[in-house]
């Protein structure tokens, strides 16, 4: 299975504590973490100064499962990029979105609402408890993870109702979060994922590290991806499954089209 | 309860058809059809070709549920007006759109999918089929609606699962479709209402017209609106409900920003 | 709107410190505490020790929303009793589970699951976040309910997938809860509300009551219960919508029972 | 992946048409059938009158996916194994509920609603449309299925809102019907498929036969069964996560049961 894993990677390069946590990029640190736990996973990165924000059409087509991180530069990801990660998704590829990838482009674009959420960075301890032990994501986890320094997201998170939820967070200064969930979008799977935060080792934690693995098991495509899913397939009267005959008037041209007058 | 009733508008005026069906447009005839039904809604309306596509601020700001019929001009709704109906919708205002909208710029940002179909336009029966009797949308309806001439449209319809179905459509010519669906995006409510084609009189039935005022009344806000969805609200760590100290470095400065040097 | 609240009502009469709290019971102050605040319901109670459980047919009929209060004396509610709530919801009256009400029959049998939990009764700090602001049971409840003294539910909670979240709590010693969950069962709504203890005076805190008033009107049905829904109706070849021609063999008597020998 | 198939096996013991398309049982087609197509699934099978119905503890406890055919006897099948089959599914065991199995004792458990229908038998033509291209249980199977002769089961189906529907049928006497649906109960998941019936030849239907044998994929569990999931699991106040001090009154003893009086 072939992961890849998008990073902005513009901390790492300006900020000291950041990069004494993740000295080669948040990315690296992800993609050298699922290497050493799941054999199974062939993994890559991506980043953001890279050209086509290194999420070329090739590199697209052949992911099967997308990791993003993102933060602070949200609206420096191009629409081609954006639309051509969101086409991938509604044909099947499988999107895992990682903390401050809340508010990414892709994320909101998918969900459709604000995909807002509280926040705040006091280092202080989560606990997100498994709230669906059977569910293949929370595989091995047991009854919950902690970690002793994060930052803090608070409910209401502005999603759409997750078709399944893995986690919830409980956080130390007194407030709740979903924060594992699932959705399908089209032929495609997405997982939200909370915790990841830039100032923290986070992707340093087993139990994360395990979650992610898991997450791309889950979210890859069973079979190969669906093509033409925008397009609305015209099925002429003579095509039919059932015998019908065409009655009544019409606006559009004899293929489907809407005649020059129309448009 | 504010009802906004919006319409493309083009086809009435250019397709001598559509006009003998819909002489003051789609619009119009659905506006007087509720009137009729519905004492308790106040029904206007607003198409395309108006300044700011008859949705300016204040129009949109009075409205508990906005109607959307469009089709062959999607693509000529600004920017500014999809963005604002959006941000209603999650702050709390209702959306109902119907027929050949599901191509709008507004449902398909609201679903994040390609809200692409099938389709035929052959004048063939359609039957739908009450699937939720104790919904309200299906109120008063009995088990069924037959319409005699309807355009098909056929699955997949590439939306997210639905919330809640109302109706499913079979038709003549061997197709089935999920035609009226409901979802919650934000403090919104979104129903999808399939029947409505510009050649056939659909929204002279009586049925479809009562469909149509349940719709208004299960998608009205409860409450005011909810303002500042958009925003990621910071909580310091001194306002947590629960005392915190403040742990570990950050990349954003005490008032939430992030410094120019991360911009 | 016709409520009637249904309480265990044992602990009251046997335990000096529920006594206390709740000198008429449970019952009484829940139906006190909607009347105070809402006159649009009327409401009446009804308790285990009465006769059919104070739930007779005349009683279920009338009733729109039902409100179960249970804790030690789940399996003394008689099985034509529960049988009888059962289809009553599921022909549309709306139903309120409270509490220790998530191991009544009555909400086992409609989810389906074992509808267990963790808990902890120690006294402990609860704050119920609202991640739904728009949803008609959180109107006028502000960001968060706080409880200073409650029992802890903890996850996870094996229940369906809620259609919709409301609440999510957090607690003292570490744990959250989904603590405000709705589902839909046939034609019926079933709200399930977590604060409520009998030692706490959790039904004297005017949030809590608030919010029950709101989930009296969120659940009430649309117009008329449905009769019939256990039926699997019969439709002859000669009353289907469509013109068909009876084909192929059956082990049904043309009336569609099952010949003698093959019951 | 041990799949068991459990069938009834009365109608072809007592009806010489149904003897003749499925000599050795509607189990033993099925449990070919796949055997033929994929050779990852370890087949056996189960039926009504063999010593506990085929379905031992052992039999139960080793079998990852139970498939469930069943028509005019379901009252037959006796409530040991009825909540035996129930807890395996909570725990993670699959469940594939067949055609007539909608009245399944089992099948209505899990669900708790009536899981009724309008039903035609007419040997009419269905039409299997797949709404879900990229879902597991439709690989391989193409936009749809058509069965030329079919019994009609129709809408409303009183089921639960289905968290992922993967078909929905057309019949040539007009109606429609989800028949292909997905829900998630505890750790176990339950697909219903609703082609089957006993007077035509279903089961030797290729494409039939592949639903199936993806629907075991799809159903099988991830990792071990969740053991207790019907216990509500005390966590002492020492024993919380968070420290915490032990407030307030209780009707509870120490170790959380409840006290004589209180039982």
């Amino acid at each position: 299975m072939n992961v890849t894993i998008w990073n902005e990677f513009r901390h790492e390069k300006q900020n000291e504590l950041v990069r004494s946590i993740y000295p080669d990029g948040i990315h690296s640190a992800i993609a050298q973490g699922l290497r050493d736990l799941d054999s199974g996973l062939d993994v890559r990165t991506a980043t953001l100064d890279e050209a086509e924000h290194g999420l070329s059409e090739a590199v697209v087509e052949s992911t099967d499962v997308l990791f993003w991180w993102g933060h602070a530069h949200h609206e420096a990801v191009s629409e081609p990029v954006v639309e051509r990660v969101h086409n991938a998704v509604l044909a099947g590829m499988g999107l895992v979105v990682l903390h401050s990838g809340h508010f990414s482009r892709i994320f909101r674009r998918l969900m459709g609402t604000a995909c807002s959420l509280r926040w705040r960075e006091a280092g202080e301890r989560e606990r997100l408890w498994v709230v669906n032990p059977g569910h293949p994501i929370a595989r091995g986890i047991g009854p919950f993870i902690e970690l002793p320094n994060t930052e803090m997201y608070g409910e209401p998170f502005i999603v759409p109702t997750p078709e399944e939820e893995v986690f919830i967070s409980w956080f130390e200064g007194g407030e709740v979060f979903r924060s594992g969930c699932c959705w399908r979008r089209g032929n495609g799977k997405v997982f939200y994922f909370r915790p990841g935060h830039e100032t923290y080792p986070i992707y340093h934690n087993r139990q994360v590290l395990q979650v992610l693995a898991n997450a791309a098991h889950w979210a890859a495509p069973h079979g190969e991806r669906v093509s033409g899913i925008h397009k609305a397939q015209n099925v002429p009267a003579e095509q039919a499954r059932e015998k019908i005959v065409r009655k009544g008037g019409s606006v559009h041209q004899p293929d489907g089209s809407l005649g020059g007058a129309m448009q």
